[in-house]
């Protein structure tokens, strides 16, 4: 069996050694233009001519979660497109909403701001009632979010493309709920996947309908967000600011006004990284099942787009 | 039935009308020198004088979930002293440690740094498994915080005076496993009581025993920690840094080295705040239960000191 890794912006010398690890009978082997088609790719962002020459391709393994990019080439309608599910991601994501939606909730930002200019000051607690999270999208990422925050007791309420029940999750489905769910919603959360349905979908129109003194949080997609639909809503003071992880370009053109604006958290796409160990054993793991015509996780459906 | 209110840097108008509310059968007033003794008090720093003149109480509600303070008093021996249980803290100190540890795990003060020069840039992810975090203390706020704790996969050890079984959580117990503990700990988070036992009690010689690039949190007394001995530890190298909400003297004095220090992040003893709402049904609901002869949760051991 051959392998080949063609993945944009990563170091490929551990990746093909815990491959050649995990997988002793396999040949794997970094794509050069011109090679023979193997059976299997572990890909991150590869050029269209990578998939023009890799013909013969049987599995196509995406080392993160998104295949949006992906799906902008074309692919060989016999290969099964293989996005990672969790592999260390769901816990960072965890993390990063967590943090994210505490510091924003108890005023972290402004009790540090104080203490700069030397200052011991309260804030009066705010109601836990008042600060319902939304979360938009409720895949293996969306509920384990979903399910971190209720362990801190916000209300919250989880939107899905198709009806989800999740313990303790207000759920919301569909276009016809998603007013709705916008309606009860202060803290939206953004972890969906990037198709021609989501694209766009934090938009004024749709920004607008969050609780006065809304606050966004993407951890998904830069294009889920028209981003100058929310420094409007800020200016406004409808939303009172945002934590952003992603951008429609990045990295983060410089002067763009996310740098250095008061309301808004930016970090360099970092929510949840792909962890190489945890990602080379599940995916050497689903390569094996897919010999043996198992069902595996994680398989893309090219027409829906995740 | 007469209760009394002396609380110390409180409004006290929100307060009489809550518990009047709750209770009411009871004459609630605010406490006045030379008042005669009421049956039940709710306190929070009274002075000395309320327990000389009120020597008939039976029951003496703090307003805090820590006692240190009221019991360097000289009270009457027939009375009940009570601390808060939880009252909406717990989830509160839950929300503080978990945003400090993952603030600290995941770098965001690093990146928060970095895009304010408009940097756009990785750090290596770090390891779960070598952030163990040892919890000093496993009362209500304890255990919730270690429980939280365990939702984002850190190891998590406990360490108590008496041994504590919690699921997923390392449990340590008195004089005898405390360095073993110490030595199992990254970071390091303290919600002990204070007592003459706990005082002091990270200082030069424990906080040394941490591994190396070890962080502390302390939610619980600003005299648990020796000042001094956490600077020198960081000046050293063998620490990292710390989050720290309690001093030995509050407010924090101006011109203290923690307000400035890069490594030391100060927060107002902010960590759990009472609220006034679910105190005053929590403590309503006991002075009835304690009327009618009934046990009640928080009830404080005098001699022990929590």
């Amino acid at each position: 069996m051959n392998i080949t890794f063609c993945c944009t912006n990563t170091k490929a010398e551990p990746w093909l050694q815990g491959l050649r690890a995990a997988l002793p009978g396999a040949h794997v082997e970094e794509w050069s233009p011109g090679a023979p088609s193997a059976d299997h790719a572990v890909v991150w962002a590869p050029p269209q001519q990578f998939f023009d020459e890799q013909s013969q391709l049987r599995g196509v393994f995406n080392i993160g979660a998104g295949v949006d990019a992906l799906l902008k080439l074309r692919l060989q309608a016999q290969a099964s497109v293989v996005r990672l599910d969790d592999a260390g991601m769901s816990v960072q994501m965890a993390e990063y909403v967590c943090h994210a939606v505490i510091r924003h909730f108890r005023e972290f930002d402004g009790y540090e701001a104080d203490v700069k200019t030397g200052k011991w000051s309260y804030r009066k607690p705010r109601s836990r009632a008042d600060f319902p999270v939304g979360v938009m999208g409720l895949g293996v990422l969306g509920e384990r979010v979903a399910r971190a925050l209720r362990v801190f007791e916000f209300p919250v309420n989880g939107w899905s493309r198709s009806a989800k029940a999740v313990e303790g999750v207000r759920g919301f489905s569909g276009a016809a709920q998603f007013n709705d769910f916008l309606a009860a919603t202060k803290v939206l959360v953004c972890l969906l996947p990037l198709t021609p349905d989501t694209r766009d979908i934090m938009r004024r129109e749709t920004l607008s309908r969050l609780q006065h003194g809304g606050y966004v949080i993407n951890v998904a997609r830069g294009a889920h967000l028209v981003e100058e639909d929310l420094l409007a809503l800020i200016d406004s003071g409808h939303l009172c600011g945002a934590t952003l992880d992603v951008f429609r370009t990045e990295p983060l053109p410089g002067g763009h006004p996310f740098w250095q604006h008061p309301q808004i958290t930016v970090t360099p796409h970092t929510s949840a990284r792909t962890l190489r160990e945890e990602s080379i054993a599940q995916i050497a793991g689903k390569i094996l099942a897919l010999e043996q015509g198992q069902a595996i996780a994680g398989r893309v459906d090219t027409l829906r787009g995740y």
